[in-house]
């Protein structure tokens, strides 16, 4: 993928090179950008300092088609980004009488006075093209390949402002000034319950030379992410790049690893959700060192109210047995992890809410509270359904955090394939996902 | 704070740049050099091709006194740092016989012969100090200022290895290499349930002119941080510059705004799970629109289980009546989304675990059920003690996240302040928050 036009992106903000937040602004810009048709050849961030943004321009404007700058464009002192480019592409700043009535008119609605200091925000390089901002007041504006320099795009710092503005800017100006950008297809198969070695191995032999097409592996905590990125002179023939690529990877692993076709964010919870939702069928949750977490990335998934019912988080022992009725001895004789508490657990659990299915956590994620028998990491998933209950035993390794992740990404895949009836055991032994039973 | 080193950032892989993840380790180097006392002057990221990553370097190399890098030093083709480094420091590679015993033992030590191609991680520059890694494969190194180049340390990708790798670098060079590095101290004031502009205008004039000490205000959906860095000759006086700061930010916000002086990744569940186990109170939750947010953000905690007794998820209102014993006339009546409704899911959780406390939460999270009365984001908090129940309507801005992420932290902040007996209802009306009632 030599072909594409290269673009740098630059973040500036003072924050960001404090460590107090990751940038995100420079990741996301990357996804958007590649997915339009652009190689990415580097990211800088440089904080509010004159000096600093100028020398990281300096270089960040060689050796690139397109430079995508993000913040400093505020009614701050601290806010020199509309300075150093007017200077730079040497078009002394004019107010743009559309951006300074667009900022009053915002202020008005929230019925304050703007403050005069304000007014530099509509301040932009003449003979720019402005990109009007109607989700917040700073203005950005693109500036031609002039000076020597590239296509540059100024953006404010915050994504729900600067998202439709760099949309608008493709629209208004982007497409004309990059005429031949390849056409990308992205798709992402995600897989589940499967150790990522086995994975990368399946496919060692996609991962290069291939024409046109990317295979990317993202692996977190049991749940992998297979990303395949094509190329071409138009949609048919990067979407044939992908169809092809994706059929291969679904041969070698297995239509039933690969859980779900879909957004690169995808969760295993929305995947259980959005099949539970197509069935008509409605789900109950019984939790004990996930916490809560099952029931909360369920419910992150607008719609899961048509499908979740209820769940209850029984953290202690008398929760257990007082709430869902887990009688007292098969704890005392089991021990509160346990595949038969776990049963129990979900059972009731399903039981009480009168739902088609219901799954159950019962495990200890750390830092204490593991034994010689049962070390921390130790966690059993149990379900129920129509047809009966069954329980599995997985070791996560990894701090409190990871043990959770882990089990809530097993939990609702395992789920999935109870409901789809598809194998639940094949895959859990192997060592990346230390799981046993 | 102009006296400190200057350290630049050089992250290298293309995942990166192609926006998979956000450079969490950028920022986290960010955060532990800016604690050490160095200045961070950029940060930058190239892909794994061996062109880009030299001239990243080139431009990175100019105007530090430290550059860091991490990844690049896996056994694969795409692997090039070592390479780079070596020749720019003109200093060919030499095998370290040491690095390569680790290595070999580690794979020995999980049943499996070690690749002959993993020989070419222990190939160090010539004379570099060589960091070993006893948490993963690859050493790292650090190089001295040579050649007209500051000081380099090279690091693997994943954090859990550079950073007790970066501690030995301090210990065994870097120290010495900047023995006048400036002394800092870090203190973070978390403020909840109070609008952003509000800490802002309070605290306008502190931000800057101030000799050795910066304030920064972090605000992500009620949670304000506001955190002060000194510096000085010595920790008596970095930490007398913060101590100074502090209580001019206390006296200001006055003591019952700041919820709790902690670790800057301290949440407000954590300091509610704090204060109550340090009372010996107990906690029972009962989410509807929250769906087990509160619970996870709780159970997070590690030792929660002695505070946390159970939790419901009470997303239908069939659980609200079955599972809590909330009267169907009360919902009827008023709303599963009203005071009335709260105050009873609040007070039946808490009678039935048992608990001192307990606290819930019903409302709309969107992106659907709103109506003119209640629309999206409204949300009703309420909260039960010995002393009886109360609750309190907020109306959040923003997406479903958005209006989950403020109901949990103002859940938990409204529990702290009623178990502390402090007010509850002062700061609730402004428009940052979008908080009626």
């Amino acid at each position: 993928m030599t072909t594409a036009p290269r673009v740098r992106i630059l973040s500036t903000g003072s924050e960001i090179l404090q460590g107090l937040y990751p940038d995100t602004n420079a990741q996301l810009l990357s996804r958007i950008l590649s997915a339009r048709g652009f190689r990415v050849a580097g990211h800088v961030a440089a904080p509010d300092s004159p000096l600093l943004i100028e020398k990281a321009l300096e270089t960040a404007l060689r050796d690139c088609d397109l430079l995508v700058m993000t913040g400093g464009l505020g009614p701050t002192e601290d806010d020199v980004n509309r300075d150093i480019l007017a200077s730079l592409w040497d078009r002394p700043l004019e107010l743009d009488e559309r951006a300074e009535a667009m900022m009053r008119e915002r202020f008005a609605a929230r019925g304050i006075e703007m403050p005069q200091g304000n007014v530099v925000q509509a301040m932009l390089p003449g003979g720019c093209v402005p990109l009007y901002n109607h989700w917040g007041t700073a203005p950005g504006f693109v500036l031609p390949p002039d000076k020597g320099h590239p296509v540059l795009v100024a953006l404010p710092g915050p994504a729900g402002e600067w998202r439709p503005m760099l949309e608008a800017a493709f629209e208004e100006v982007l497409l004309d000034s990059f005429p031949n950008l390849p056409v990308r297809a992205v798709h992402t198969l995600h897989v589940a319950m499967t150790p990522e070695s086995i994975v990368n191995e399946e496919l060692a032999d996609l991962f290069s030379g291939r024409e046109g097409v990317e295979l990317t592996l993202l692996a977190r905590r049991g749940h992998i992410r297979v990303r395949i990125v094509a190329e071409g002179v138009d949609a048919a023939e990067a979407d044939g790049r992908v169809a092809e690529l994706r059929a291969e990877v679904v041969r070698r692993l297995g239509a039933e690893l690969v859980f779900v076709e879909g957004p690169e964010d995808m969760t295993g919870a929305q995947a259980l959700v959005e099949m539970l939702a197509s069935r008509g069928e409605t789900l109950a949750l019984a939790e004990s060192c996930t916490g809560g977490a099952i029931a909360r990335a369920v419910t992150d998934v607008p719609g899961s109210s048509a499908v979740f019912l209820a769940g209850w988080v029984t953290y202690s022992n008398a929760a257990k047995s007082r709430d869902l009725g887990v009688a007292e001895e098969l704890i005392a004789a089991h021990g509160a992890v346990s595949g038969e508490v776990a049963r129990a657990m979900a059972e009731r659990a399903r039981e009480i809410a009168g739902a088609e299915w219901a799954l159950s956590v019962t495990g200890i994620a750390g830092p204490s509270g593991g034994t010689e028998e049962k070390p921390v990491g130790t966690v059993w998933i149990g379900m129920a359904g129509e047809a009966g209950s069954e329980a599995h035993q997985f070791l996560f390794s990894g701090d409190r955090a990871a043990v959770r992740e882990w089990s809530v990404n097993q939990a609702v895949e395992l789920l999935r394939r109870c409901v789809r009836g598809v194998e639940r055991t094949a895959l859990l032994r192997p060592g990346r996902i230390d799981a046993a039973g």
